[in-house]
């Protein structure tokens, strides 16, 4: 008997082009796993409109920016599957379903979710949209038959209810019409942003996009956040917290080279400076390929536009085989 | 030019059939509107899941027998488009969108959801399905374009729930993409149940269902509340309050007739059940061709799904031309 395949959503919201923090956390891990794995990739523009009410000129021309950053690294729409979520209606028609089968206290419960809130400051004023959010996530979850979702570990909560509502929706009708799903836990550290921050965020100012130029590269390394007692290249440096090594341990495959350069940085006797020419050569060269393939791609936005429709018609016939089994399973199949 | 003609949107919940509290509320409102509007009835199975899940055989089951209801009295599916929600996606789709633009608090100080979840019992645990049902409304309403909404007076949050959404919709995208709605108040006073209670209701067990035989139509007029101090036949008895005359008011189309009986009744020396008899021949002679209709059409349940189906079709066609608007609005129309 064959062994199923793992089927594995992941995705982005489409509020703008990805970059070096979304290829340390996500992408690379995802080229490698489309060979492995149905891999499904979830443009989320209805997700991104949850908090960007007024903001759709945005969502929707990212989608095409982040398919194209999907290309650029090597995601292969002929072995991973590439969807835009408002155009799969089962999506929403499901969500809706599901809405019925949790409380609005167990959603603000959410830790992921109150985490949200928190952040962009919404208390009692957040969008509806914003609050059944994890419910829209569950139906992308199970409308695309995904077994397994990689995410860090403030996401775990999303599968959780993901889980309950699989559960809470399987018993109302007495069969075991969706799927339960597992989390894949990311062991790659969270790549920080250019100022040290916690989190490498375009809208924070600390990101290097994808699509970055050779000059914006050199820039960003040369404002990267260091060691702030390091004044002098013959003191001591410190590792920890220093972004430049952060980088090092996300992009430098070589990692002796890596374990080399951090004993001389704390030893003292290696400079900011010379430390990050090393590093702007190693970005410089990851991100050339990467940059040459999105400006090829780039140049016939129809072909990947063609691409998406394509893709999204295969997603679309997945989440209406789902969808079609929930409805027969609820009586709600009256025309079939 | 000629004058637009008005578009009239109503419909019901299918979690059971409908009773003669819905025939003078709407049902026969709805068969003389059919001649100068036009007119979508929307069986709306997904909104009655909204506080009925687990009881989804009971909302399936009752979408066709809502439908022979409406065919009893006189709807004419050639006149009037009736629709199946959960039969078309756009409705969900519009659903999710509307949302991002109405606040979790602004939902909850919709006065009609809050009484409802009063009622309900549903305090802060109501399924979150619930709490964007006014959303999901103004989805149906303005998905298929409507400009009247026959409503009760505590219905009317819903419709400016529904108008506040455009404006904000309208406002987001710079056009005029969907259309606000104005609310028809019905001037028919309200059909109290068999018990006197102010509403007649399957649930609360003092309804007389359309399809009543005529032993359960003569059951139910004999168990009418009356004027409880009224014991003697020639005594004085009181007319307000007094369930027969309210049946009369509303089914008794010689009005003459019906002063003539409160003045004698008033005056003493009618008693109730010579009162409750005519009231009866009134009500046997009403509704003994709706029944017959309803087993005529009942007999050919198939017949009946083909007009559904059909009905289902053509509001999905208008539904779909407003939810092509408003994608294109927001710029998620990338395929088209």
């Amino acid at each position: 008997m064959p062994v199923p395949r793992r089927v594995v959503l992941s995705g982005d919201h489409t509020t703008g082009p990805l970059h070096l923090g979304h290829y340390a956390g996500s992408l690379k891990a995802r080229v490698a796993l489309q060979h492995h794995a149905d891999q499904v990739l979830l443009l989320a523009d209805l997700q991104a409109l949850t908090d960007n009410a007024g903001r759709h000129h945005k969502v929707a021309a990212n989608v095409v920016e982040v398919a194209l950053d999907y290309l650029a690294v090597g995601i292969d729409p002929a072995l991973s599957t590439i969807v835009v979520q408002s155009q799969v209606p089962e999506l929403a028609e499901l969500t809706m379903l599901l809405m019925n089968l949790v409380t609005v206290s167990r959603l603000e419960r959410n830790p992921t979710i109150k985490e949200e809130i928190r952040l962009r400051g919404f208390e009692r004023d957040m969008p509806a949209g914003f609050l059944v959010y994890p419910v829209s996530q569950a139906a992308d979850i199970t409308a695309f038959q995904a077994t397994v979702v990689p995410v860090g570990n403030d996401q775990l909560p999303m599968i959780e209810q993901t889980n309950e509502l699989v559960r809470s929706f399987n018993a109302s009708v007495g069969a075991d019409v969706l799927v339960e799903c597992a989390a894949l836990l990311s062991s790659v550290p969270r790549l920080p942003g250019l100022d040290g921050k916690a989190k490498m965020s375009k809208s924070l100012g600390n990101a290097i996009a994808l699509a970055a130029s050779p000059d914006e590269i050199r820039a960003a390394v040369r404002s990267m956040y260091t060691d702030p007692k390091h004044l002098r290249v013959d003191e001591p440096g410190t590792v920890e917290g220093n972004v430049v090594f952060a980088f090092f341990d996300a992009f430098e495959t070589d990692t002796g080279r890596v374990e080399q350069l951090k004993t001389h940085y704390r030893r003292g006797g290696l400079g900011d400076s010379k430390l990050k020419r090393e590093l702007e050569d190693r970005l410089q060269s990851l991100m050339a390929p990467i940059r040459e393939r999105r400006a090829r791609f780039g140049d016939d936005r129809a072909a990947v536009l063609s691409m998406l429709a394509q893709g999204t018609r295969r997603g679309r016939e997945r989440a209406a085989s789902t969808l079609g089994a929930v409805k027969r399973a609820l009586g709600l199949a009256y025309f079939a």
